[in-house]
């Protein structure tokens, strides 16, 4: 299963692709989508529609993920993610991709075990998960919080699924010490 | 020139579509897209997504204008009109439609002269200018504010541009008085 993890934002867009197959998870691409160079705010959006449309063209993601905004106080800020987030589920929506919101928390406690868990801590995880070799998130903290949310996703459906095995040699190859 | 009139709301959505020649505006089509009986909210982003699309293919307007949010006072309505609103501008965005956003006062300004006049009264004027038979509006006052903004983008356009004239013939039919 190809998961994509968005981490919508007006002017940063995290993506993340995750090839999801038992119980491994792959990285295939990540990156952040910069919107704050374009000065009017309809072309930011048209340029985010198009540029995640791009990213789901080239690996036909099954299901995508995105992370559902925190009630801020600042309704005009509300306003501006809202539109972002629309933008982001619909270039998955009008493919008929399944989308799954998940809150900061959940996200966090996924992948870290820890719901108030640092933007540094969810890398250093989400890092050793998937055996990143660099030190630092490509494109910024936006982009590791795209894989983060990917692979919260990943871990839910796994959850949620329960042990699935499509044959013995399947079983053996996640339970290896069954066969002793 | 063909405009297109949106008045986004999460739950329910106006659009109207009116022919503007010259001086003279004629009503095409307006209507209510209702998605309270959606109840999952991305379902109603991708149904509004893909019936304001309907609406875009059947008239292929010239130009869109969209009534923007008042900012309200909580951060929950304004993340859901921001949704909804984002999803009406890509519909237009995506098929390259330039859009144009009007503020509430601004289009009751321009339709009935008063900023501050009332759904009623809005709807009085575009009922007369618009030679509409129907003493209330089809699909409820979602459809009539519709209404009101596209005629506040076709006089926006028209004191914009000033007079043109493509020729003599276009000028007396402007200026029957001026044969005499």
């Amino acid at each position: 299963m190809v998961v994509l993890g968005v981490d919508p934002g007006s002017l940063h867009t995290g993506y993340a692709v995750l090839n999801v197959v038992q119980n491994r998870q792959t990285l295939v691409e990540y990156g952040t989508l910069h919107l704050h160079k374009l000065n009017d705010h309809q072309l930011r959006l048209k340029h985010l529609f198009e540029r995640l449309s791009d990213v789901i063209d080239r690996h036909l993601p099954d299901e995508c993920a995105v992370e559902m905004p925190v009630y801020g106080k600042n309704p005009q800020s509300m306003l501006k993610l809202g539109r972002a987030q629309a933008t982001a589920m619909l270039a998955a929506l009008v493919r008929e991709i399944p989308v799954q919101e998940y809150t900061p928390k959940e996200i966090k406690k996924s992948v870290t075990g820890n719901g108030n868990a640092s933007k540094e801590q969810v890398w250093f995880m989400v890092r050793a998960i998937l055996k990143i070799e660099e030190a630092q998130p490509k494109d910024g903290l936006d982009a590791s919080d795209a894989l983060a949310i990917a692979l919260c996703h990943a871990q839910r459906k796994k959850f949620d699924a329960g042990p699935s095995y499509t044959g013995w040699d399947a079983f053996l190859r996640a339970n290896p010490d069954r066969a002793k």
